[in-house]
């Protein structure tokens, strides 16, 4: 018997929620979860904004666990062994996106908390290929996010060759922005950051940008006008895309992985003459997630989280939907 | 004396207009012009549409001709030599993207019809590093074009990196598209053309497209979501762009070189699922259209053209306004 919580309807406080898994499949694990991050799409999902949601509903898509038991064809893991497990559970590996490492676009993947139940629990589980083994000099307590907000900025990074050389900016500098600016600091850029909260600047240049952008002053955009190869917005509303398009230098990219619900305006001419690109991506693939937790470990990159015991996971909830989150919210499961 | 045809004002027919060079800059050539084909930026430019014309205006800027002199520290040309000239005349050679040899991204470029004359004319200069040779095997009364539509639709794939083994697709097969589809076709690629003209289909495989698709039937459309790695568009009217993103598979790309005058909006949330991306190019560099050439040459390429004597040029711009051009219209300057 698996022991999680659960919204029984949309909008509605989580409450404890038990349930049989079943047997194990041949490639899965079941993950004996210590901690697990809270991420703005579980509010999706509990709130059924995505009209995708099942109820009972166990949220939870950034998980950090042992390994607590392995169906009988999964020889790359011990049980014991600490992984974590992020938005994806399963892919098929049979397509041409998974037969290129490219599970993470496969059009037929299972998401861990959709149709399924996630990682508010005492246990979860995923298929094998989906359960990444932590490197030695990661913080398990704050690990979690690096399996959804983490690799869904640092995937960018790596699919559109983003050089050191390169001068970039991150738009929104939370959940997500936050940990954007340490990778990118990291990875050697000239890096700004765009934001319109001033009691964040300190944070933000310990974070790692060199320079702060007013992003609601329109003179600040267009001060920087020509000046960056790489704008990545970690942002779900719309904005002065023209503006932002404007800052990107000839060749540069402004790329997206925060899903407005209105259409991104473009206009044609000047992307045409300085040859600029606007592009999306969704979270990486196993083996980019992997890269990535090295990378962490190698420059002592994580996440700033909040803990929170599970019980208390309705206060989480509200702590974070009322904008506080400094910088990610996370729940501890077992110690 | 250059002996030209010219607007005086807009929306008014050209007429012969003499004018005298002065001193040949050091670095400089004259062309004796020999052909130059008519592009929609002569009209644009003839009409003043984006208010930049300076009148009298000398349009002209798909140019052929042989070398008729060169300035002193010219050593790579020779007089005599048979050269072709874009839109870009002149480069500032010294900034990072001139150094990068991406002349054509060079934030202080001139163009051949923008604040001076082109090649409806007798004789047109330009910087030497402009005016490209052309190598054996390409005939010299159909090669205008290359040197402004060619090279705008050849340039992506080789910005951009299309693989012979992409499944690709043009929208728009008139100037511009039918020389996409000659280059597409001997990339190696399975090229899918989008026309609404059913009139045209057996000229448009002859081009080279595997597939036609009704670009006005929404179910056509439909029909092949998921299926392409590049899209070209060399319109310049908006289109149902949400529809043509569908048609991507995961990682494609939508590029424009149309330079449509309302935005182009995207939708984020398919774009980030599925990693694609939105891009514009400007006409290549010198290096990018040396390739083109030789690949012309290699692939026996060559614009589909219509040829009118100079005299005729108010014929032949009334020709191409109507819409009756099959595909580019060239002037005919000299034998």
């Amino acid at each position: 018997m698996i022991h999680a919580y659960a919204a029984l309807a949309p909008n509605t406080p989580l409450k404890p929620f038990e349930y049989e898994p079943g047997p194990l499949g041949p490639e899965d694990v079941e993950i004996a979860v210590q901690y697990c991050g809270i991420c703005h799409s579980d509010l999706s999902m509990l709130h059924n904004h995505w009209q995708m949601s099942a109820y009972p509903l166990v949220a939870g898509h950034e998980v950090v666990g042992r390994v607590a038991a392995k169906g009988e064809r999964v020889a790359h893991l011990a049980v014991g062994q600490t992984v974590g497990l992020g938005w994806f559970s399963r892919s098929c590996r049979s397509c041409e996106f998974c037969n290129d490492g490219d599970f993470n676009l496969c059009t037929t993947n299972e998401q861990t908390i959709v149709g399924r139940h996630g990682g508010f629990a005492d246990r979860v589980r995923c298929h094998a290929a989906w359960a990444t083994p932590l490197p030695a000099g990661i913080s398990l307590e704050s690990a979690g996010p690096l399996f959804c907000g983490g690799i869904t900025v640092f995937n960018p990074l790596v699919q559109f060759d983003v050089r050191p050389t390169d001068r970039v900016a991150v738009i929104g500098i939370g959940g997500l922005g936050h940990m954007a600016l340490r990778f990118l600091r990291a990875w050697g850029c000239e890096v700004t950051a765009f934001s319109s909260n001033a009691a964040k600047a300190d944070e933000i240049r310990a974070m790692g940008a060199h320079h702060i952008v007013d992003s609601r002053d329109a003179n600040a955009l267009a001060k920087i006008a020509g000046s960056l190869d790489f704008i990545l917005s970690t942002v779900n509303v719309p904005l002065n895309w023209e503006a932002y398009m404007g800052t990107l230098r000839p060749r540069g990219r402004l790329h997206v992985v925060g899903a407005v619900p209105e259409p991104i305006g473009v206009a044609a001419f000047p992307m045409i003459v300085g040859q600029k690109q606007l592009s999306g991506s969704p979270l990486g693939s196993p083996n980019t997630t992997r890269r990535m937790l090295d990378f962490c470990a190698r420059h002592q990159i994580a996440p700033t989280v909040e803990l929170f015991p599970i019980a208390k996971v309705n206060e989480a909830i509200a702590h974070l939907e009322a904008g506080k989150a400094r910088y990610r919210v996370v729940l501890q499961v077992a110690k």
